[in-house]
């Protein structure tokens, strides 16, 4: 059965936040990213739009009842893709959503993205929280959307596993009040040599502008990565400092 | 004086790396990275092309007797810039050429991109290794190119800093002999644990490959970032990697 024009536009809508937003949908793509979404969240999973080869030589599994899977010619992936090279298969896919729960706030270590707005950023963000077992992101209101196809395309799958919840800052104290907040600052206390905390939340600032200050006064526990003799550059890149620090307290 | 159509596709062509070859050079864009780009290495830029208001608005500075600077019109900047949204200026400017010097390697830490690929990992790369005060930055032959504009734009100003040099592992061995040679794999020794020397040339390895196999028989400290427990993710992206091995070896 070929797939309807108004299926294509539906798919190729999910482009835009306000759609993706509106359909509480999203969509996954490629090979790899599809196998690992099947192999873990197929619940999450409403329909698959493959290539008759891939549908194929899929493992047998057992199915959500719910789930349909459709064989598309070349042409109508192509159609339906948001990738310039489309990868065989792509799954419609309904937006999980997650509770901000004091007990995942307190039992370790989470991070808060305060108006995080790069999308590579964020995904490998979620990527190095997947690595490191942090299995709560917390994304300021202003933060770009998760559900975006570069975050989900950057985060390697980390989407299957980290759950990520939007949230402000009010909601996070008033969950767990008497957290630690760790937040990133250059007059902090040197990361490398203080001794501090394994659980609370790590706040990351926006590219640009850091931490907004009305989070910045939570901050209990201000850390820096101190710039190395004869360093010029005037910051690190988010992800790249949220690695280091979270490395650093967790080991 | 109009900018001619010579110039636009002059210009234009440098959004390619065979024409960047040919000619040697590359474009720096923005308000923030040329006058940075001014600041530091203005022996470097062979033409300014700027908007009267900006031209109007540099502050007096000693310029290199052949630099050119032409006020050009917000029309013509767009059809030089290769930027979506221009920014005021766009500056050509001489690729610099540094040497393999041992004594560069000898004298701290230095780090070897094994035919990484993506600009943006590039980028960050560098703007790391300038916060950390690491001035070599050598990259293999297959690397992605460091003038690529979007390593230019995600370095934030550290390929002014940092001295990047084109050239195969041999060729490292050759000039410093004997190097310490870090390179990260998971069977390697705990980073945050083990005790390792702060000189030495750290081997970063492709996206999606790793270290090249001839590169890796070469190394003689592996070192691993112990996944987390409970953490999922294959890997770490690479400049996130880099920074964590980085930040420990040198605190």
């Amino acid at each position: 059965m070929p797939v309807s024009k108004n299926t294509i536009k539906y798919i190729q809508s999910l482009r835009q936040k306000k759609f993706r937003q509106k359909y509480d949908k999203f969509v996954v793509e490629g090979d790899k990213m599809v196998r690992e979404l099947l192999e873990h969240r197929s619940e999450w999973v409403e329909t698959l739009f493959a290539l008759p080869n891939w549908m194929e030589h899929l493992p047998p599994q057992q199915w959500p009842p719910d789930l349909q899977a459709l064989t598309v010619s070349e042409n109508e992936l192509s159609r339906l893709s948001l990738l310039k090279t489309p990868n065989q298969v792509l799954a419609l896919v309904r937006q999980p959503r997650y509770a901000l729960r004091a007990a995942d706030l307190t039992g370790g270590l989470s991070l808060y993205l305060d108006d995080l707005q790069d999308p590579g950023n964020m995904g490998t963000l979620l990527r190095l929280a997947d690595w490191f077992g942090i299995s709560t992101v917390i994304c300021s209101p202003n933060c770009v959307e998760v559900f975006n196809p570069k975050v989900i395309q950057a985060s390697m799958g980390a989407f299957l596993r980290v759950s990520t919840i939007v949230a402000d800052f009010e909601a996070v104290r008033n969950t767990a009040p008497g957290l630690t907040i760790f937040g990133a600052d250059m007059e902090g206390e040197n990361v490398f040599q203080a001794d501090l905390p394994q659980t609370g939340v790590l706040v990351i600032g926006n590219e640009g502008a850091g931490i907004t200050p009305a989070v910045m006064e939570q901050v209990t526990h201000r850390v820096s990565i101190p710039r190395g003799k004869g360093g010029g550059a005037e910051s690190l890149n988010a992800a790249v400092a949220a690695g280091i620090i979270i490395g650093v307290l967790l080991n």
